[in-house]
């Protein structure tokens, strides 16, 4: 993993990719108390930063010309990114999905023409799954963030945000970055040190589930004692990977974490001041930046909005009203 | 009103104004049966285009070196949009709103800076009390549309429009703009015509407030019998304005005019698929894309997307639930 696998992705993904703006508000900058800017990649294509790491890995499958369909396990987001990008190279696609993934990510991962196979999160063990139909059915399996070319994609937006937070006079600054299993974060961290190098990344994860941070806290890879507790489907893993985990402890400032309600009060925020739709795992980072304003350091905040594919109740919730 | 003020425009704004994203989906594709690309104006600074304008005017007023004071009047984005960018020369400024305007927006002018002065929409005429204040304290009255600097100002979204619909291999296509006095519209129409003349621009309004509409087809200025009726606040405007409308005369289509209820479902999948929020009188032109596919030609459109100033239970209620 280097910088010019990022900058190798960039090059794959230009005109495909969407440059995804980084937004502001007065409003917000007020709450935290210092300049918050939110990189808003609930808008790229299928609605998270999953389509930058899924082209990424497709592409690079595909330039080497030895793949005939591929398969992802995920709980909706890499799946559609995995999807649209399979279906852009007319390759099939099967997604191994949780059985309470949210409605809206599997009927969307369908709908961009892949085939979902369901499995209980608490009971089956996603990996083994993928592993067998990989075999059975000739497939490549993409994993969603232990995989070099998944991380280069993730980290493509690390390059826009070095590009953008320089246009926007911020040299200095912590970018709190929703962390699953840290194919993000990581990717960010590395196109920071390369390009603007006072940026820190810092993890946010859900309160009780912050495997990455107890990880970075101890110097060695520690795993949650649940997979499940939070409404923040997108982030749950069960430890960092081992590839993103030591470029995050070379990397990483010390890992944050917030609650649930934290997650739908910055949604709720997102809504009235950005006017931008996030799912609760895409907004953690947004929630540390408002609500735990001591835990970060510097002028100014960079927070990355990393998806919006949220079910109408769930949001419907988030911004204080009843599902009808 | 020529293209150069809208160029000189772009330049005093360069650097203020947010270039927004054209965004799209496959899944509004396949609703208008044609290719959707959405310019998501609720992106823009205050929420709504109106910033550009405002920014626009002020600063040209500032350049020419006689302004202490600015009044506006406005249902809530024209007024946000003024508010900030006086606030940004450290100007004072005055607006007057209607009574019921969306309680966010009132909210939203009062902490950007401004003195915020309401008046009854339906009983009294806002350009009678700007005009007395204007007066009275020495301020310089910005219009809401029948301004050449604000016209040029929301032209920039034009020029944006223009080069973005070229990137993404759009050369011709209607270009659907949500019109309340004609400001946005005219100053993209004339953009268009100068930067990509296959780019035609249609108004959409609400039905029964189509003055514009009418206006076209009668070939003369014609007003509205009522001066409310929908929800679309941001665009209830009594009769095109005097130098819109030669404008849109000259290079706009057809006018459209959609209902409230499609407003209101544009919202819903402006949320489930393009993950912004978007307030009703932004929604129009999005609900023609896709409600009114017949009334529209060409392979391709283009839908602007506004405003996302929206009160809360409004909003809850276009997703299908009840306000808590």
């Amino acid at each position: 993993m280097n910088i010019g696998m990022i900058r190798a992705a960039a090059e794959r993904l230009r005109g495909h990719v969407r440059e995804t703006p980084l937004l502001s508000s007065p409003f917000l900058d007020e709450i935290a108390g210092r300049r918050v800017l939110v990189k808003a990649e609930c808008l790229q294509h299928t609605g998270s930063f999953k389509y930058r790491g899924g082209r990424s890995a497709v592409s690079a499958l595909v330039a080497r010309g030895d793949v005939t369909g591929v398969l992802a396990f995920s709980s909706g987001n890499h799946a559609q990114g995995v999807a649209r990008a399979a279906a852009e190279f007319r390759l099939p696609a099967v997604i191994v999905m949780p059985s309470d993934a949210p409605a809206i990510k599997v009927e969307n991962t369908r709908a961009l023409g892949a085939e979902v196979v369901s499995y209980d999160r608490a009971r089956e063990s996603r990996e083994e799954i993928g592993r067998r139909l990989a075999e059975e059915r000739g497939l490549t399996l993409i994993k969603p963030y232990d995989e070099p070319e998944v991380i280069a994609g993730q980290g493509t937006t690390g390059l826009e945000i070095a590009r953008q937070a320089r246009e926007a006079g911020v040299e200095v600054a912590d970018v709190l970055v929703c962390c699953g299993g840290g194919g993000l974060s990581s990717g960010i961290a590395m196109a920071c040190e390369a390009e603007a190098p006072g940026l820190r990344v810092r993890t946010v994860e859900p309160e009780g589930l912050d495997d990455v941070a107890r990880s970075l806290d101890a110097g060695r890879i520690v795993g949650n004692a649940a997979a499940q507790g939070s409404i923040c489907d997108a982030i749950l893993t069960p430890e960092p990977g081992e590839l993103t985990f030591p470029i995050l402890s070379r990397l990483a400032g010390p890992g944050l974490a917030v609650s649930d309600d934290e997650a739908m009060r910055a949604m709720a925020a997102a809504f009235e001041r950005l006017r931008i739709v996030l799912e609760p795992g895409g907004a953690v980072a947004l929630a540390a930046a408002l609500f735990h304003p001591d835990a970060v350091e510097g002028e100014a905040v960079i927070a990355v909005a990393s998806g919006g594919n949220v079910d109408r109740d769930l949001y419907i919730r988030a911004l204080g009203g009843s599902p009808g």
